[in-house]
């Protein structure tokens, strides 16, 4: 099977937008706040907004599952204080759950978290718990700059993030460490802030020694590595320097990218540099990029065009990078599937 | 011939560093403040410094020419203001000038900028002036976040930029984008801050039409682009999406990458998917990345090992890279090695 580790609810009901814009409002409005339960979508609604978009292309494109999470552009931590976080991750991560219970074949949740800037991340655990616990998530979306493109949470590898870590080694799920809109003038948010961030993190891990006090956390870095793969030769250079072990033992055996670059010789790089066991399949389609490549006829984002292409790899490592690799980086998605016999 | 566009002074005689030190504690003791004329090295000191260390090393490796400025880490243009970037500025500008006079044959010199954060970048025009005109230098690196990591100027292509930009028309240079010292604690120096830069450099000038009012403007993104040709799909789709012409006329006209890319399947993804007329060979050596790779015996920063053995690259694509391109782009350098017979 082949399973998409990285899909965003962003066709959600307009009705989602409206009431954010409410809640956004009331932030300086106490009488315009609306309530979680103003929100009213249907399930003919969810239906609708998946099987016209993720699930159409899900069954053109020969994809059987999606770990599937809420818009990542629509998080946007830095808005309001913790209140209105806690209440915009709790709606977006309910809508996600429907989803999955509506398609179970088809989809797996991961949770945004509520996360506000300057708060203690420690305030995120109950929605970690519920997501987990009650909803059947299998990972969580952990974003290292809440201030939308001003950097001033301390890197990951600070004491700061590690009631999350602990969490996360608790349940045994992976976070995917991915930002939310910019609202730095300097960064487009897709075409800077989130490569920027991918980067960052993992310059972080290599810096520090996270997975000594966490050997067995793991996180997937999204848009195949941010810069890290091209310049694997510098990073390999840099944890020299810096006295670090190998990489591969340093970064790999925690680190994961995702195969979210959009054109043959990035994957043809993504898969020459990376180990096979540390790529995962995904797409973030209907996503960051939308378009037809004039140059191919097919969607930029139809990642999977480019790893049946890439000539480097086996059929043994496709079957690692689309279903293997998923499995044992997300245990709860595989003992799910088991428990569906899949 | 082959010319290195990316060298700085990263072995300054230890003078230098003592100086700054003095002109740092002097900011807030003006008693300490050291001038100009404090600071003393020998043109023997300067020459042991360079042929040590740069010429030592592009002896060895056959490269023939540096454009070479000051220590682009030191620049440090959040220090202080705009009188103590300004008095930084132009002494190591003056260092390597003063290498350029010693070696012609093997180094030509940039300007650093005497920028500071939210000063106006009118302020740079006289230090630009007396670099191009007296001292001969055939290019600029300007510094898009003078903050050090806070990222607080408007994007490149704002007209708070403009000044500079119709200064570089005038005199014919192209501009290095290249960023110092990073002080925010999210970004590695060189492992983050520096290829962060470069990729948001690229998707600020996709995002703008900033070559509609400057045709002739050119920048060189330094470390292969940051992470932009490693996801040139995901920019050429960002582009149509916003309803930008193709890259190669939006961008490619203007915009040049350089060769630090520390590996060879990142040189061969460089070289595959950018045109070679847009290519500029670099090593940035003794810089970042000092090391041996023990997967090939050599330095990393060794790029013209990667260049010659690139498959895809005829004679006359190396010739481009090593030189022909280096000399449209700076057409200052052309012209002094055409005086020179060169």
């Amino acid at each position: 099977m082949i399973i998409d580790c990285h899909g965003h609810y962003t066709t959600a009901p307009k009705a989602l937008e409206e009431w954010r814009k409410r809640q956004i409002a009331g932030i300086h409005d106490p009488s315009a706040r609306p309530s979680a339960s103003d929100l009213r979508i249907s399930d003919d609604e969810l239906r609708e907004s998946i099987e016209s978009n993720q699930l159409r292309l899900m069954r053109e494109r020969g994809l059987d599952l999606t770990v599937f999470s809420p818009r990542a552009s629509f998080m946007a931590h830095h808005i309001g204080n913790f209140s209105v976080s806690s209440q915009w991750a709790a709606i977006c991560n309910e809508l996600c759950y429907r989803v999955t219970q509506l398609y179970p074949d088809h989809f797996a949740g991961a949770a945004m978290l509520p996360q506000s800037p300057g708060v203690d991340p420690v305030t995120c655990i109950p929605e970690i718990e519920k997501c987990v616990k009650e909803f059947g998530f299998v990972g969580i979306n952990l974003n290292p700059d809440p201030t939308g493109g001003f950097w001033r949470s301390p890197p990951l590898t600070d004491r700061h993030w590690y009631p999350i870590y602990e969490k996360m080694v608790e349940f045994d799920i992976p976070a995917m460490i991915h930002v939310s809109t910019s609202c730095n003038a300097c960064f487009h948010t897709t075409g800077a802030h989130y490569i920027n961030a991918d980067t960052t993190a993992v310059m972080q891990l290599i810096e520090g020694d996270l997975f000594r006090d966490f050997p067995t956390l793991r996180f997937v870095i999204p848009h195949g590595g941010g810069a890290a793969p091209y310049h694997w030769g510098r990073y390999r250079g840099l944890a020299q320097a810096l006295q670090k072990p190998e990489l591969r033992d340093h970064l790999l055996r925690n680190v994961f990218f995702d195969t979210c670059v959009y054109h043959q010789p990035g994957i043809d790089l993504l898969t020459s540099v990376i180990p096979v066991e540390n790529i995962l399949f995904a797409s973030e389609m209907i996503g960051a990029v939308r378009g037809v490549d004039p140059e191919t006829g097919y969607p930029f984002d139809d990642t999977k065009r480019y790893i049946e292409a890439a000539r480097n790899l086996s059929p043994e490592d496709r079957y690692k990078i689309y279903e293997g690799n998923a499995r044992r980086v997300y245990p709860r998605l595989d003992a799910a599937l088991k428990a569906r016999g899949r």
